[in-house]
């Protein structure tokens, strides 16, 4: 009576290994689309700037060691195409039929650059594949492109203009709405256009693309473009299957990561969880949760009890060094949320100037009437991803401002200020409350 | 009707100036018996080191700033003799008295090389305030001592090892009891000497100094001595004024900072806090907590009504350019805290190895019948910071290992792995819970 995993990145595999420790005898069978299985897709931008030499340095485990250390039986180009339920099996694109007791949809998500009218030319790619870096980077030692169009300002967006730029090629990044990296704040996107444009990037936000020319993206000249805009959950088998879609145009799921029909789970790009800040579902893609969500779905899958609380959205990227870090709400999305935001924003060294000491920027986000945190940003060199870490934690915990403000964090010179940016960020807040 | 601090550097300026922000009016005079004000002690090691040039560097208020911008009366060399509670006043060494109608008791510790026979040599240093620090640095510069004794292993005794090696002094660190940095933990102790060892300092555990010679400390050659151990709060004048005294040594207070004597408050290295996982008072020294509390001690003398929830004794020490960071309790600490703790340790990479990742140690403690954290090791490099300060995040909002496991933290190659070192330790945790 097998359980059955379609996808085998980053939710998939979770799932796999976590459903093998809770039985040790269920036979588990995860069918992956692509000819590799367990890399890193987060990794993939630094591939492309050439940091990462090759490919196989992102594949953490083979079909072998999931086979022979886990007696799990990975197939790789494994495409299923249909689900039936009633049936309790999945068809694959060979013709060939898997039963199935208990699923776990892993499907994942895309951009599809053949939406955009021209997006099926040899110079367009995407970023979301080994597949895909490999081809784009053997683009680039061919070609010898000189000029980029990176469509979507997102991470992946801004990671992969930050690769290509050390590759020595002109950048521009267009994204259609006002802002990048997904966060709708004004300052934020002040100090990322800042840091693009210090490192020779054009970043042209509000445009649209429709169409990719052979040499050119709107007004721009490209003879390479990368999309990473529109990226979407591949939800279209499940959907077929009678599987119910939320709101978000992801899989819905409970805590159990159980999705509405009994004994099907799903987990990662193809799936919601909950958000820990609204406690609505949520649809945001990143590798952690897809992981972590993974895990729970493979133990319920396996016959366990377990709950994923849900995320903040906790994100971190670097653009040329430095940090831009966010969980939680903006206060756009809080005010959205129903909740009436106050929000302050500080700038502070992040350890005294004879350490070296470089500015930080946090905003913290709370609720007036309950001063419980909502959401953070925090823009500055490495140590950001533990403060913003701080907060995700404290988010997690539903602490109010007046709690964060006495957090008895670490200091000494080389690590910190004696008030850390984030205790000063939660002083001024207090203020305005 | 004036408020009066004792003391002038973090606990007692954090209370005088919060003091002025809860009542615009209130009349604040601060009595310091030194010369200065508001220095960073926590800094002196690097102005020994050299790194901070001048002494004044480490000075961030001068009284003129607190008299001008804050109207608040700032004496120097001002020596508190005695307190008397029933006339509300206080004597300094001059003969004159002060009134008061509520007083914040900021009288700090020390350590008192005294009690050490040989201790009032000229080669004997404390390094506590900028006076200690200026004079030893005069020592170094005029007298070029080549081999060193630090007596005490604590924080400063190591950073002061780590200060004096790097001016090219033979140093060894006689330490009493079996471990260093105040951390009962096998582990962490031998991880500490390895990387003194490592930068040619000597560490001697389990030794006891009773005397100091001219030219040496037991069978080890020195020409200067550094006493770092011993520390003690300042807790004599409080006493005699009737002041009660906790069963750790320093001055009692409850939530709000105030002591047994109504109207009178405590704060920093003389004082009392709450333990946030032991919830029982405690005494750890540190500048963060004296802030903090101290905040607190001048919001409440000033008339206000705040609340100290208390510390988990979160710290960090770089000991050569290594961070031994910890929060809340060890496992010897939590079996006398009456909790029944287990623990997990793992090494795992801060980043991956194409990100230059170090490698990180984590240790946590949790109480096996509730799975409540209790405490935490991070041994690692400047990320170390952030991920201690996670786990004094839990710590306050009391998690379970299980919640912990769960944090939605920032990933992306340049700052983590998929699953951070912490989540790592958590789900070890959880296998041994």
């Amino acid at each position: 009576m097998p359980l059955v995993v379609i996808g085998g990145v980053a939710a998939g595999l979770s799932a796999a290994a976590r459903a093998r420790r809770v039985d040790p005898h269920l036979e588990i069978i995860v069918l992956e689309k692509g000819p590799v299985i367990s890399y890193g897709a987060c990794g993939l931008p630094y591939f492309v700037e050439g940091r990462i030499r090759r490919p196989e340095q992102l594949v953490v485990y083979t079909p072998e060691y999931f086979r022979k250390q886990r007696q799990i039986d990975v197939r790789t180009n494994s495409r299923v195409v249909a689900i039936s339920h009633p049936r309790r099996e999945v068809s694959l694109e060979s013709g060939a039929r898997v039963h199935y007791e208990r699923l776990v949809i892993s499907t994942g998500g895309r951009c599809d650059p053949s939406a955009i009218a021209g997006g099926q030319q040899p110079h367009v790619f995407t970023l979301h594949t080994l597949d895909d870096a490999t081809r784009l980077r053997a683009f680039i030692a061919e070609k010898h492109p000189r000029r980029a169009v990176v469509i979507g300002g997102g991470y992946i967006g801004l990671e992969a203009a930050d690769a290509l730029r050390r590759n020595g090629l002109r950048v521009t990044v267009l994204e259609r709405s006002p802002h990048v990296l997904l966060r709708d704040d004004a300052h934020w996107n002040a100090l990322a256009r800042r840091q693009l444009e210090l490192h020779g990037v054009e970043l042209r936000c509000g445009v649209e693309v429709r169409s990719i020319e052979p040499d050119r993206v709107a007004d721009f000249p490209a003879d390479l473009v990368i999309v990473s805009a529109g990226f979407k959950p591949n939800v279209e088998l499940a959907a077929e299957a009678g599987v119910d879609i939320g709101r978000t145009g992801a899989i819905r799921t409970d805590d159990r990561m159980e999705t509405s029909l009994l004994g099907v789970f799903a987990a990662g790009d193809c799936a919601e969880v909950t958000h820990l800040v609204t406690g609505r579902p949520t649809w945001i893609p990143l590798g952690t949760t897809a992981n972590k969500a993974g895990r729970v779905a493979g133990a319920n899958a396996a016959g366990g009890r377990e709950r994923f609380p849900g995320i903040a959205g906790t994100s971190i990227v670097s653009v040329f060094g430095m940090a831009f870090a966010a969980t939680g709400l903006s206060v756009s999305e809080a005010r959205a949320a129903s909740f009436s935001p106050v929000s302050a924003r500080i700038e502070a060294l992040s350890r005294p100037g004879y350490f070296q000491g470089t500015k930080t920027t946090v905003e913290l986000v709370a609720d007036r009437a309950t001063r419980r945190l909502l959401g953070a940003t925090v823009i500055g060199e490495q140590d950001a991803a533990g403060r913003i870490n701080v907060v995700a934690t404290a988010l997690q915990s539903r602490l109010r401002v007046d709690e964060f403000e006495q957090l008895d964090l670490a200091y000494s010179p080389p690590f910190s200020t004696v008030w850390d940016p984030l205790l000063v960020a939660a002083q001024q807040l207090m203020k305005e409350l």
